[in-house]
């Protein structure tokens, strides 16, 4: 049996998927526009496509997880994002699970018991 | 716009998915059948139904990332596995891109910078 070259791939897209809108809410604690967002995620090692950032964003805020508005800086409007009371509240659940997980996976890691 | 309480349900097992997968990889570093590596799993804290776990082991194999063996053990028939070549390597590169995704998630928790 071969190994598909694509596995890897996929298993890691799927592995990230989670980790992104966990890092995602994570920023949005503080308001950001997609740029100021994508930047900070980037400045902290998570390399996020435009293509996948922005259609999480608004599928985050069509969940009710985010706010939004629509200001002008700098002489251009921008649509500035936060986390919604609903959304810090499941923010602060995924981030407690994602610690347990951390966790669990950190004692699976060791070959010898 | 009131939140659907299946959202952060939903965001949950996308976050668990990938983890899970990486746990079970993790584990079959050293052979297992169906019920210790369940049995090791919930013993670290990660809780995996057998629904979920058994099509997962069978799902890896068939994608050339584990081995097994049926195997006679206390007068029973068990089906073994483990990790093969290619599961290792995928295993290892998962597994440095879990700690990669971690340090970014610890990063983006804070709330001041």
């Amino acid at each position: 049996m071969s190994l598909d070259p694509q596995i890897a791939e996929k298993l890691l897209s799927e592995m990230r998927r989670g980790a992104i809108v966990l890092a995602v809410l994570g920023q949005l604690q503080r308001e950001h526009y997609g740029y100021s967002l994508r930047k900070n995620l980037v400045d902290r090692g998570l390399h996020v496509e435009e293509g996948t950032l922005y259609p999480l964003i608004r599928r985050l805020e069509k969940q009710g997880l985010l706010t939004s508005e629509w200001r002008e800086e700098d002489k251009r409007r921008k649509r500035f994002y936060r986390l919604s009371t609903d959304g810090r509240e499941i923010y602060a659940q995924l981030m407690h699970d994602w610690q347990l997980l951390n966790t669990s996976i950190q004692k699976t890691t060791g070959r010898s018991e």
